[in-house]
């Protein structure tokens, strides 16, 4: 780090085992409020990231189809694909390429939701990252639950599988959306959901058109709706909330429902603008997600901090909304609340387990540091990333991977790869 | 690279000297017509990038104000930042690193602009980048030239010194604003570039309030307003062009303005979003520039890509505008024409001067290849850069600098931070 502030020079953060024993400042400085960050000498060290939505197995997808109207990428290409290419082999490499992407760029904690998630729990598994892994249940034949009507058998099962498996690994269902999910199977799922203790995950008004049909159907916009079904709890996790209109970011405030913001998927997919700075205004928990690769095409948290704070700004002609600090909270302990672990990772604290990750900040971007909030957002990207620790562990020691064969899962995703193209 | 198409395996570019001698295909496969960028095994080759749009001193500035409304950010912190600390020493360190930045992501052209511009001319020769430097001018007393008065004579001058001085470097001018320039500077700095014929550059209609101004001055629009003072035509950018109506769009196509398309910094300073794909549809030549690291906060034209293309996607909800080859091409090709430098650089071509980039895609963020064009833009960031040879000369080389050296520039850069902050 060159010139400018240092809050806390030759900090220490102690782990012993899994956790996070002492941190120390080093020089009798108060340690900050938030415990977001501690900035050293050529590197900022921060708490794990936590992507608050994404199909990890998609990496398989990156780059198939782009700047296509909505519907032909998807009914002409995405869906396609899906129903060709993925099986529990491509869904168990992609991911693992996922979690390759995901901890080289800083990203300790994946909230995940794909079909086959059996095999995106054994990727997560085997890299060594934090994961709630969600089995997609949808009222349509979908890869691997070819009778719709099995979907909710298959997720229950799902869940009995893996609850318990890991202290790093947590089971859920994610219902694809208030529109290819009928009130029967949504009510189900958070019945089932409920029963465990687990968060419900859900699309939510990612497009224009959502609210139109679910008016149509149930002549109330989808927050309602949902409500009206009894989903609407601080165990629901909802993707993208792009249309909401004030009423019902109220009803979701007033029901403690939790967000995931996709800023750079909704904006590649010209979905829209989700309100953000507003939900933060009615004290919502909001975290930050990358979605696929299919719509982004990256999965790096870094660059979506940029994004979400600049969006939001833009949108609003405001640019005192989402200052850096407030977009990597969203990155960080605002994705702990998500998946209601904030008393366990987000931050850096002692107790809390040892989600760290180091940040290089001895390059010419990140030079001179003012202010390591607005350099971390503004100014840094994932390949910083320099060390990972998920869970007292080094995955990725001088960007190197510890916990995976690299060479591996490219030979694997080369196979799948020549079979898509 | 990992599967999927892949264009021109084993292609070979031949550099002589300064020039590309020979593009080869390596398997008698046709080179793309647009000559954007070779697709190889484990990297792709691209023209070096052009920064329509940069104040690159303006790194020793970075992170140290965000966040903030536009006038407070401006006048409490920019101005007066400028007027205590700039200074030959300060731009002359500002600008290195900024090379040293724009290098390391693949930038080899930089369209820049401040005070002190002798200063940019000699840290970009130093670098070895090439570079269209414009001394500013503005009517207010300004950093190096006090007395506004003398500002023509001071860019006069600044021409004089440096045309012909190098091959890679363009001297220029630089008005600040239709607003912070009178008539008769905006008329008379106009006069001295055709007399040179050389490119004058202007900030034009960044901000919502800038044609209320000239509406209030002049009782027409920003653009009718220059074209009064017969400021439109090929040799005039106007970066930003944020508020433009309709009729100010078809009367710089007409004039055949150029336009620098600033997305990053339009979002974080909330000013709004240009019409880009409008201005592209008319023809118009629109390049991409990252403008100053206050307002950005990095040099990232990778990064800066991947921005233009989503934000002109989620403005109009149509994802199939601003594609990832045409983004592309306004951070090559069209760069090239913003600068009327068409025929050297910005492409791939047997003749054209050898500005060429390779970006590294063996990691797990570029992985699978299906697309090369989506890959660059939607995938990968300038951290991916690994060489850059400008002008024939290789200055960086498996990510080590061989123009520069940079512990120098961090030495000088940290002396100068600590003053600063």
């Amino acid at each position: 780090m060159v010139g400018g502030e240092d809050p806390l020079p030759g900090a220490r953060v102690l782990i012993s085992e899994d956790r996070i024993e002492e941190v120390s400042s080093g020089e009798n400085k108060p340690l900050p409020e938030t415990n977001a960050l501690i900035s050293g000498e050529d590197a900022i060290i921060l708490p794990g990231l936590i992507n608050a939505h994404g199909h990890s197995p998609m990496t398989i997808f990156r780059g198939l189809a782009d700047d296509l109207p909505l519907k032909k990428w998807l009914f002409d290409y995405i869906f396609p694909a899906e129903a060709k290419h993925l099986s529990p082999d491509t869904v168990y490499w992609g991911s693992l390429l996922g979690c390759l992407e995901m901890i080289a760029s800083g990203t300790t904690t994946s909230i995940d939701s794909y079909f086959f998630a059996d095999q995106i729990i054994e990727a997560a598994d085997k890299a060594g990252m934090r994961a709630l892994v969600a089995q997609g249940v949808i009222d349509f034949p979908a890869p691997g639950v070819p009778d719709p009507k099995k979907n909710l058998d298959v997720g229950l099962a799902f869940l009995e599988r893996w609850i318990g498996f890991s202290d790093l690994i947590t089971p859920g269902l994610f219902c694809h959306s208030p529109v290819t999910c009928s009130a029967s199977t949504l009510r189900q799922a958070h019945e089932i959901s409920t029963r465990f203790d687990l968060p419900l995950q859900i699309h939510l008004s990612e497009t224009k058109e959502e609210p139109l049909e679910i008016l149509k159907k149930a002549q109330v916009r989808p927050a309602f709706y949902l409500d009206d079904l009894g989903l609407l709890d601080s165990n629901l996790i909802a993707a993208h909330a792009v249309y909401l209109n004030d009423e019902e970011i109220d009803l979701l405030a007033s029901r403690e429902v939790k967000v995931a913001h996709c800023p750079e998927s909704n904006m590649k997919l010209g979905s829209g603008i989700a309100a953000v700075a507003k939900m933060l205004g009615k004290g919502m928990t909001v975290g930050l997600g990358t979605d696929s690769c299919a719509s982004n095409n990256n999965l790096d948290l870094l660059g979506e901090m940029d994004t979400a704070a600049k969006l939001a700004k833009v949108a609003s002609l405001d640019p005192t909304l989402l200052d850096a600090e407030s977009v990597l909270k969203m990155a960080t302990v605002r994705g702990a609340r998500l998946m209601a672990r904030e008393n366990m990772v987000g931050t850096i604290e002692k107790g809390k387990k040892a989600d760290i990750i180091i940040i290089s900040a001895d390059t010419p971007h990140m030079t001179p540091m003012y202010n390591p909030y607005s350099q971390i957002v503004y100014a840094a990207t994932g390949a910083d990333v320099r060390d990972v620790i998920i869970n007292g562990r080094i995955v990725y020691k001088d960007r190197q991977f510890t916990s995976l064969d690299s060479d591996e899962v490219f030979a694997n995703i080369e196979r799948i790869s020549k079979e898509i193209a």
